[in-house]
């Protein structure tokens, strides 16, 4: 089978799906199991003072607008930790799960959030469901973030390869 | 080069190569080293009641049936974690690696683990060797657990793109 | 759109952009915060004698030539873990971070590290910036290591496809 006879579309930089989300990250300060969406699995390393080696594992939800209570339309389930000794970085890996009328699947994705950049762009690099063998960019800008306790950050999904 | 030259083969929903195998993940106890193929690398959080932020590592057999004692024509090298605090979910990363007669090369899978679904769908993001810059689907179904100690998923693993 | 209008290029075995790079992994022995650029996030377990289970969180310099003190054209931001209970192997995820005048963008790579071969093959599964889109192969192999406190490998980055 030739590339010719293939259904997959691709057109660089028009993307054929774009999808905006806000990831909602409470952490678990020990006490509020209720409230919190993420924890601590490890704590941080003495290798500088910015939580090197400290990984969180989340359960966060997506919401369409940047409200923390609206009506999440996906979860993102996976993991962060920071990796650097002289400023905050994390490294993300991670699912986002939709299971909505409007979608049903899940994008994988990966990247390093580079916080003090304004924006940084991770890989999606795989797509299930509604998003069978998906690839592209997800554009992340950091919202707001409240000390240790939440943070949020606005996710700008851009697909340039679609079945 | 224009994509009318490519060599590359793809027709979604019809895969160029199928394979099913079985994962068979022992978990450590403390004792048994001679049979336990992974291991907790960090303990459960107390987010809930469903061991959140518990990271296992592993280096788990792969075999055609599903009998934890024939041959392993493939090893799982990667972790999970577990991730919700409403019931058991998890989330995997790992690589395939194949060595036989059949097969030489790896496979590089990632996805959520929705664990109350009868299957869930991970993406396999890259391949090597005999899967160079292979991707596609892995259904995942439980075949069985016991406690703690075994579970056993079987993969019903789709490559959509082959090169 | 179908693929005859795509402007992706793919010519499988040929790469269309090729880099070799080298890594450094200076763990952090509890004291030189000056020099170390990885630390373990979590202590080895006891299944077997070969660290099994013990994760590593690096923020690494990448160097055009073999010397440990050379500026750096990248960094490698991620982590390792080892998994195997007979030997040494481990696992890495990870995204090379370019920020020079020849390379803006990142690459996202993960695969499994079987460090008794003399090389290995990781996937390049995403890219950003300069690399947009990007995927290959990463072949890895150990240029040397001095013990649990430095190791360097060599990294032979051969992109596939290219947007």
């Amino acid at each position: 089978v030739s590339a010719s006879s293939a259904k997959k579309s691709f057109k660089p930089k028009e993307p054929c799906k774009h999808i905006v989300l806000y990831y909602h990250d409470t952490l678990f300060n020990g006490t509020d199991v209720a409230n919190a969406t993420s924890a601590a699995a490890t704590n941080a390393t003495n290798l500088g003072d910015f939580k090197f080696g400290m990984l969180v594992v989340f359960d966060d939800p997506m919401t369409k607008d940047n409200h923390l209570l609206s009506s999440p339309v996906a979860r993102a389930q996976g993991f962060y930790f920071y990796d650097m000794k002289s400023t905050y970085t994390a490294w993300f890996a991670f699912t986002l799960i939709f299971n909505s009328t409007e979608h049903k699947g899940t994008l994988n994705i990966m990247g390093a959030d580079l916080m003090t950049l304004e924006t940084r762009d991770f890989s999606v690099v795989g797509g299930t469901g509604d998003f069978f063998m998906a690839r592209g960019i997800a554009t992340i800008h950091t919202d707001t973030f409240q000390g240790d306790y939440y943070f949020r950050l606005k996710m700008d999904i851009k697909l340039y390869e679609c079945y």
